[in-house]
């Protein structure tokens, strides 16, 4: 495994296995990384034959400073589990190899307006800038997303098609630790007491997933039932707990097509995300977590 | 000559060039070709082996409706021009072809403050995200703008090396007319009586370069000077005459180091720009229109 650290470099090696005749794959990263992550670069394997992860905290996507601080760095065991899952290359660049006086925003706009994009301003401006950097440097073939994180992976997908980026997305399940828990580099934060609150967030997904496949549509009703588990877990605060539309990301009052229902929200300090897909089945729905 | 259409056309003509071992040099315009126009694809052959040219009116970079119906719109003519400039593909999308409920822009900011960016809103907000779509599109290893539009060639330039696209830009002379107007598509809009008087943009150009280049280096001279000449053909509005950074694009109060000065005025209703370079040479300066 090839352990980069300037974009010179990556586009030398990029060259080099483009000349092999090899498709690439990439799943950037902020390193800390966990089955999820492992998992996408399980897919892009799939997809193609070599496999670039870029590992980079990107200061500009973080509204919260002490987030952006405390993020967990451990970059000799990401080295060892992204070799072990099969990479062929990792990007880790310095800030001042990414950023020299940035100017240039990629935005994308009305996607953002509400869940994640309402809380955190600026965060999705912040990823779409990155992901167009990285686009450009490492020219992927195929891109890998989780699904924990839809909004990020649905802007992105956005942005792939709106700027043209010859780049096929793929949108990859999320994967969740024993008692149902999303895998998060987050988690790490939590202390033992918060991570056992923290899986009301599970518990309210399924609440929610119950009602609906028992033919349950309207939005307050199925929120109210989320939230219901949320508070018996007493998080430290409920950022939003939210039905949208799969194509909009806008709030609907009632599920009619593809929705997905988002939920954010911080015990102790840690913010976690989670969301649960709901595909149209025939008459009915079908919730996938 | 090929005529491609659509995207994929264009991604499969630009496939086949790529495999034959040719590089890709790129022009784009909104057609209604001119001497300028071809100037830039006479550069790019010197760069790569297989042109490139986008002829398309952005409605989006258009904050005047008017202008947007009015731009001049003539393919034929272009066509049998760029073929014997060495054009080897046109791209010429429809509209739909281009945008499809479009939400994703790049933004370059700081430098769009001032001059037309001032005066057009919007404007190089959608230059940046058509020309980086015409990028991806493209995929040019080269890609040559006029420097009569030097705010849009300064920030493309900067769009480029901020969202690291794997792309040189070349910025190429302005081409002028006989009497020193800047060639440009809107000079069609001009009666024979504005095209005469629109020389005094040139002429004031030169009232500057013969102060600049005796010394004088406040902007209110300098300025003095060109609206002087400027008035004397009583355009129909002066929208800016302004000296700025050739880095920042910001306005400066004393020429210092590399600076532009910059001109946008309008006769009749056609707005023309132009602009002159002001290069250090030891401790003088030298002025290139």
């Amino acid at each position: 495994m090839i352990i980069a650290h300037t974009i010179e470099e990556v586009r030398t090696q990029i060259r080099q296995a483009r000349n092999e005749g090899k498709q690439i794959g990439f799943v950037p990263t902020m390193g800390y990384l966990h089955e999820g992550h492992l998992s996408l670069v399980k897919i892009s394997k799939r997809q193609s034959d070599f496999q670039v992860m870029s590992i980079f905290v990107n200061r500009i996507q973080f509204n919260d400073r002490k987030d952006f601080e405390s993020y967990p760095r451990e970059y000799e065991r990401d080295f060892a589990l992204a070799e072990k899952a099969g990479v062929n290359l990792i990007f880790l660049p310095e800030e001042e190899e990414m950023y020299h006086n940035q100017r240039t925003f990629v935005e994308v706009e009305s996607l953002a307006d509400h869940l994640c994009g309402a809380t955190r301003p600026g965060h999705f401006r912040g990823v779409c800038t990155v992901v167009a950097k990285l686009f450009n440097i490492v020219l992927p073939d195929v891109s890998v997303f989780g699904r924990k994180d839809i909004q990020q992976a649905l802007i992105i997908e956005k942005m792939v098609k709106d700027l043209n980026f010859p780049i096929r997305i793929i949108i990859a399940p999320t994967i969740r630790e024993e008692g149902g828990l999303a895998m998060s580099s987050r988690n790490k934060h939590l202390s033992s007491d918060e991570r056992k609150r923290a899986l009301s967030i599970n518990r309210g997904l399924h609440a929610a997933k119950s009602r609906i496949e028992s033919g349950i549509r309207r939005k307050e009703e199925i929120i109210a039932a989320v939230r219901s588990e949320l508070e018996k877990s007493t998080p430290d605060k409920i950022d939003y707990i939210e039905l949208v539309s799969y194509e909009t990301l806008q709030p609907i009052e009632h599920i009619e097509g593809r929705t997905i229902l988002a939920i954010a929200a911080f015990f102790g300090s840690t913010r976690l995300i989670d969301n649960m897909l709901i595909e149209p089945e025939g008459d009915s729905f079908t919730c996938v977590l």
